[in-house]
């Protein structure tokens, strides 16, 4: 249902139900904010619901937990990143530049927005939410580039973990030091390699101009 | 100064020295237990005073703080293997072959010994003490192997960091799943790809016998 039917044709409880949506999406962008600034350990019930100026037995209402809460976090924020990728490749025919203009996009946005970038750090490669919806996503990517015939490789698995890994502590170097240049086109070219692209077209391929990142009909936000 | 000296010709106040190097060791290695079981956030003093059955006022005779001696841990793990690994390579001309050499014993060291390997996992590719022993020496590597002309980057500290963000990947992504492989050449191949070498020359390469890493003297450990 997309909000245009919704205030038009308001559905019966509708109001509440926007209320509620409104409500827990408080929570979430809270929940985000403290995150970003202290890392997913500082993430209390208590300062959630400061921050979002609400008492802690509505909180319950919303989520069962304060894990159930980071959770969903993790699955707002990255899930709707990767949609937005599916959103971009979808249509795309070359293997080797949809691995590329992912991963570029991934590295791009952390080194752009800081706070989504020390996010991602900070969930580090062992955050189950973070690898549920990233790693399909890139081992369907390198499946496609393998029954292509682009990409030469042996393990999908293996190469989907060091995909992973690789973005996250590129990103850490980033925002940890004072790296001035993008390293996305670089990080692409490198992966590229990897999975079997000569030298000189990963390249070549990790430099083509990068489609923009499509917003997503509301309609199919989380 | 080795061991056997030290017992036939004690220095003044060598017994008591002995002691406080016996405490000062019952100490890190209930930290290692502690947090090999739970992580680094699970170690408290009181956890660790408990577990070396010493009283909490000792304990700060030995190290100011938790968090000093979390960065003692991390420093006699893995600064003893970084020492172990530059022991086996010294000598060794290709730097292709030093670079493998040294990713395949990180990597098998991890898998054949969960513990260390969750230890690793754990700590992240954001920790300082793992960053400071494992990141000069893998910057050290891929800098030879460019200066030698093995090796096509353009930037150390990016190939480095996706060495080292890959490597704690694929240990947990082994730890954390029924893999029975040992990963260890497969890693050292796709990163070898990405220096540069050709897949046929990275796949004979990663292949090759592995030295045995050789234990440390008694006067080289910390």
């Amino acid at each position: 249902m997309t909000q245009s039917t919704t205030f038009s044709n308001p559905p019966s409880g509708g109001r509440r139900e926007r209320k509620a949506e409104q409500t827990r999406r408080r929570i979430l962008e809270a929940a985000k904010k403290q995150m970003a600034q202290g890392g997913p350990e500082s993430i209390t019930i208590q300062v959630v619901t400061e921050g979002a100026d609400i008492g802690q037995g509505t909180f319950y209402n919303y989520f069962k937990s304060r894990d159930d809460l980071v959770d969903a976090v993790i699955v707002d924020v990255v899930e709707n990143l990767g949609r937005r990728l599916d959103a971009m490749t979808h249509g795309m025919a070359d293997a080797a530049e949809i691995y590329s203009f992912s991963l570029r996009h991934l590295m791009h946005t952390a080194v752009s927005d800081p706070v989504w970038g020390w996010f991602m750090v900070r969930l580090g490669i062992a955050q189950e939410g973070l690898l549920n919806a990233l790693g399909p996503r890139a081992s369907r990517d390198i499946q496609i580039g393998i029954d292509s015939g682009r990409f030469d490789i042996e393990d999908v698995k293996l190469a989907s973990a060091m995909t992973f890994g690789s973005l996250l502590a590129v990103m850490h170097d980033y925002l940890d030091t004072d790296r001035k240049e993008d390293p996305s086109s670089a990080y692409a070219e490198s992966l590229l390699r990897m999975v079997g692209i000569t030298p000189a077209e990963a390249k070549e391929i990790a430099n083509r101009p990068l489609p923009i990142l499509p917003e997503l009909p509301q309609s199919e936000l989380l």
